[in-house]
This record gives structure tokens, sequence and C-alpha cells, in this order.
């Protein structure tokens, strides 16, 4: 007999972890599948990278670091943001990935029935991070006239007596899509008005194409920013993200994160240090330029199939369709284009409650030539 | 201006943190320090484990696992298990650190308002992620007519309609003492008789002195096992643990598990496979031999400078000293060691609120020739 938290009914798997283990069920009876489902760069850790950790390894650095990161990380990632809005380094805190940062970020603002204001369809995490600290995520749709994402009318419009803080996510996950740079301002200057706190979640900063997203801090030192070692770095599976706090805050993220996590994995710290060479960057540069032809490629093809993606992403590695000119019902669709046609797509349902039967998510960390496979079979058991 | 969570409030530094940074600031200016305070083995990780983790990275073992932890880490872990209790890998969840296995243990258990019974003096952290799933710890005072340890009577005199879970620990920081095992199988009939869940830190296992800890699954497959393998597989940095859960609750646990870490570090993962190799099982019991021949040396120079130590711990790497015939402040005294002598230890404050003031806690993760320097040192500040 189970005597589970209430919390835990709120907590939901990720769908698309039964699309993935479906397709790997299929791939073992000798099924070739497209993935396109995985939110995952498809690309290795950058070799100077996996260097960097095995010299770690093997100068012995396998002892706990300070619960805050290594020092020189925490300087290095600093450093990284531009002069103009650099953060000073005792306010950047290195966690195992990004959903360790929205744990620290979460667990020293929210108290219970805080609420917290985020998009819907957003990344399923962050709702349920809210939960766990027993806050509630207020879901705000938001459609293609807000670009997928918040606005400070938005956010001023559902603004509560018990709101505590908006989280923006951009490039957003599912959407790809940005916060442009005046609304950021604008989103910056409302939050700070109506005297909460506002947490941005940076993780796909660097795969931006055609435009840079700039971080929050040059808005304002007083946001949460989010980031990650995961996406555009390649360093996925290390576990290695980072919060940029108010400093008056990095006491009290000091104390949860000594308590919670004692310290982020120490080769993975060492590894990150290696990222900011520059022939590290060029490569990453080349892998950047790589998925934002694979978005050339993707987009039109998709759309020329009937599906809607009425706003150009210009980040991430996602296409989030509406596909209700093709179906009723995006999760029966996913799981028929699945069984039918050996491609792996993620429902809407992983996203929120705003239209998911109307929207599936595509991911092209993939090749371009499996992309393009991937929309012929998706042609053929459209018909077309 | 800062808007904490209540939590906060009552969410604690490790004190420890401000004696080891004191410790390095005297070292920077040319001290010796004797380190008696840090709960982390001077042991770096075996050669072979450090080998199997740069093998994974040459392999390329940088991409997500599945959030329970690979299969064969998963599977091997259970296989470490004596045959009579052998959990189904099924029931093993790889978490980032024993931490890790913690916040997920509380997180599907604890409501807000629960109690949860534990010893004090304890490991601080565990009242804290109480506390941070809005729970409430009850910390039990014990002393040495219990080894330092909850009974089953103890369970049952503060038993109260919101408790919720009992966790023991054994061996236990501080005091590296153990439940003995008939005790241990009253506690499982108690906690069960009364309806709770035990949750057992079995942390310190492997790690242990002229007796073996068996582990609380003997006495029956419903109690979650914390474990890890930082202390006696001398993997801290890497930030690999596990829970042993009951198989109703794995479902709930993978939901959480996948929301808060995603999983937990890859090439950790690979390495920490090769701590069940036999010649690094003879490597760690080596280790282990050193740390009880530290045991032996430390603990009667300890007794013969006026420490009360009155329980013989066997395991762990810690005794847990009654300083009360030596001072009547035992924060002040370790201060006053460390400026002095250049000795530091860790006060009674970080593990409870029961007689912080008159125990000290002696760490022996360093040498015999350093500990023999320690004891001399103190000998001297005492005036022996």
């Amino acid at each position: 007999m189970t005597h589970l938290a209430a919390r835990m009914a709120e907590i939901e798997a990720f769908h698309v972890m039964d699309i993935l283990a479906r397709a790997r069920a299929l791939e073992a009876q000798g099924r070739d599948v497209v993935h396109m489902e995985i939110g995952e760069p498809d690309f290795p850790t950058p070799d100077a990278v996996v260097e960097a950790g095995i010299a770690a390894l093997r100068a012995g650095h396998t002892h706990y670091t300070p619960s805050l990161g290594l020092p020189a990380l925490r300087q290095a990632i600093a450093a990284s943001y531009p002069a103009a809005c650099r953060p000073d380094p005792a306010a950047v805190i290195v966690t195992p990935g990004s959903s360790g940062a929205l744990v620290l970020a979460f667990g020293v603002l929210i108290n219970p029935g805080d609420e917290v204001l985020m998009a819907d369809p957003g990344y399923p995490c962050n709702r349920h991070f809210v939960r766990m600290f027993e806050g509630r995520a207020c879901l705000i749709p938001v459609g293609a006239d807000t670009s997928y994402q918040l606005t400070a009318g938005l956010i001023r419009r559902h603004w509560s007596p018990r709101t505590r803080a908006v989280l923006i996510s951009s490039p957003s996950n599912p959407t790809g899509t940005l916060v442009p740079d005046a609304e950021l301002a604008a989103i910056v200057a409302a939050v700070r008005e109506l005297g909460g706190v506002l947490i941005v979640d940076e993780i796909y900063h660097g795969l931006t194409y055609g435009v840079e997203a700039g971080t929050a801090l040059r808005h304002s030192p007083d946001v949460f920013v989010v980031n990650s070692f995961s996406k555009f770095y390649g360093m996925t599976g290390w576990r290695v993200g980072w919060l940029v706090a108010p400093p008056a805050y990095v006491d009290a993220i000091d104390r949860l994160a000594q308590n919670i996590f004692l310290a982020t994995s120490t080769p993975a710290q060492h590894a990150a240090l290696a990222v900011f060479q520059p022939a590290v960057l060029a490569e990453l540069e080349r892998r950047r330029a790589e998925f934002e032809a694979r978005r050339d490629t993707l987009l039109p093809a998709l759309r020329g199939l009937g599906f809607g993606i009425p706003v150009v992403p210009q980040g991430a590695f996602y296409l989030y369709a509406d596909c209700s000119d093709l179906t009723s019902d995006s999760e029966q669709f996913a799981r028929e284009l699945l069984e039918q046609a050996g491609v792996a797509i993620t429902p809407g349902r992983d996203f929120g409650v705003h239209a998911p039967a109307r929207h599936v998510r595509f991911s092209y960390a993939t090749t371009r030539s499996r992309l393009e496979e991937g929309v012929a079979r998706i042609a053929a058991f459209l018909g077309r």
C-alpha cells in the first residue's frame, strides 16, 4: 500500500518517454525510426571538452567542489557575459544542470500557495518545480500573436495578490520562439513594478538563427537567469548548468544547494571550463549553423504538408506545429505516425493544457538526411 | 530587497563550512592545519574506476541516460545485495548522490505538515529535506544509552497522528554508531505496525569495523534504502548514489526524477559500474582496514585527553565526543583549537539541537600521522 504525497497527483511523466520507449521497441524488432521527438542535440560533446574531462580525472579531480561550484568555472561563466551586464562571479552558481538551477530558484522564492506565471505551451518541468514547493503554476495560454511568449500585458492581466514570480523561456521549448528585446525590457519593468521576481530560462541561448538572444541581465541585475552547458555546449549527460542570482539571494541559495545537492559533479565542472576555448566555440558555431540549416529544411517541408507554423522559430531545435488540419487528436496522430510510418514526434500534451490536441512538436536534433526521410514518410502517411 | 521563502529561515548552512573556510585562510597565510572536520574520504577514486570513467568519455557516453539510471548500473547495484534480499533492478533508482535519493524519497512521501522522526544528533541535511517539502522533522534526542540511534521504543513514544515516516542512519554521521540488527528488525516491525514508512540511510555501509552492517532490506522489502558511491567506493565528487524503493513507489519516483533531475551524470554512472570488480573491492577493503586503524589510533588518544566517547563507533569515519569536561561551549572550543593549535574539528551545532554545546565531531578522513599530529596539538592546547 502506497501513501503518495498529494503533489505526486500533479507531477506528470514526460509523455514523450512513452513515444521514445515504443520507438525503441520497434527498433528492437528491426524497424527503422526517424527520431524527431528527442530534446537532446545529436552532436557529441566537443572533443576538447571530453579531453578536459579526461585530464581532470587523471589529475585526481574527483573530490567535492564548493557547493556553489568551482571558482574558476564561476569566473569563466561570468566572463562569458557582455561586459556591460557581466555578473559578479559570486552571483554565479554552478548547478546540476539547469534543472538544479530551477530547483534552487523556486526553492528560495516560493511559499506554499504562491503563484508563478508561465506560458502555455511551455517546458513541462517548470510547472512541476513550482508544484514541488507547494506553489501553483499559472499557465497563461499563448499563441502565435505573441510568438507563443508572455508579454508585459499578459503578465499585468494575470497578476494576482498571490503572484510571486514570472518565468519566461527564450528561446522556448517547445516553440523555439524568442521574446523580442523590447518586450523583454517591458516584462522586466512590469515585474519590478508589480513587486515580483522574474526568472528567465536562457537554456537555448547560443542556438539562435538570424538573431542573437540577449541575456535578460542587460535589462536588470535583479533577475534570476537560468542556463546550462547541455544544449548549445553539447554537454547534456554531464549535468552541469548555472544560475545567475540577484546577489541578495546568494547566501540562501548556497544554504539550499549545500543541503540538497552538496555540489555539482566535479569532472563535469572541469570539463565545462574548456567550452570557452576559441576552437570549441568555433566548432559550436558550425553546429549552430547546421541546426539553422535543418530548421530551414524542415520548416517549409512541414508547412507544405499542412502543418501550421505561423511564427518562424528563431532558436532552439524545435518546431511547434498546429496539426488541426490533419487530425483532431495529436496524441493518436503521433502514435499512428510512429506505428505506421516510423516517425517519432511529441504530442502537445507534454507542454500544457492549451490546445494540446491541436499541436505536435518536431525536434530537429537529427541530421538533414534523416529529417528529409522523416518528411517523406509523413507525406506518404498523409497520402500526399 | 529579497523575498525569501519561509523555509529558508530554517534551512541552515553547514557551520563546518565556516571552520573549513577559516582553515583555508590560515593555510593561505602559511599555517599548517590538521583537518579533522571534513566528511569526505581522503582517498582518491580507485584507479580502475577513474579509468572506466575515461573509457566511457572516449566511447562518447555523454548523452542523457534514462532518468532512473543506466540499466546495467541498476542491475549491478541490485546484484551487490545478498541473494536473500536482493531487490528487483526495477526498484533500484540511480540518483545524483544520496542527496538526490533523499530528495526523491521525501518528495514522493511528505505532505505539508507531515512529521518525520529522526535522531538528534544526526546529519543536518535530513531535517532540511523534510522542511523543503513543507514537512516537519521531529528530532528525537538520543544518547549513549541507545548508541545514539533511534529504537523501536523511542519511535513508538514519539509517534503522533502526523508522523508519516522514520529516518534512521546506520552507521550514523556524526556518531559512527550502528543500529544493532535485532533493533533494526524491531524498528521495521514498529514502523509497519504504526502505518508509516521507514527510510534507512546506508551511506556508510562497507565502512564498518569488527561488524558487518546488514541492509534493512533483509527485514522487509517495503523500506526505502538510501546509499551512495561516495563514501565506501570513494566517488564523492562524481555525484552518484542510489535509492532502493518499494516497487509501488517507483512510478512516482520516476516522474519526480524526470522532472527535477532529468538524470544522473552519465560518465559518473559508467565509472560506478567499475567499482564491483574484484580488484577494486580488494583496494576498498585495504582502505576500510586503514580507516579502522585510524579509529583505533584516535579513539584512545582522545579519551586520554578527556573527551567522552562512551560508545565505540563501529562505522563511518567519525568520533562524536563529549567535550563538556574541557569546555562549556563547543563552538568557541573549535574556533580556539583552530586558531591557536591549527586543528580543525566540527562543533556539535551542525548535528542538531540536543546538547550541541557539549559535543564536537572528529573526522578521521586523514592519515594516521596527521591524526597523531592533531592529537599532540590538542594535548598541548589543553596544557597536557
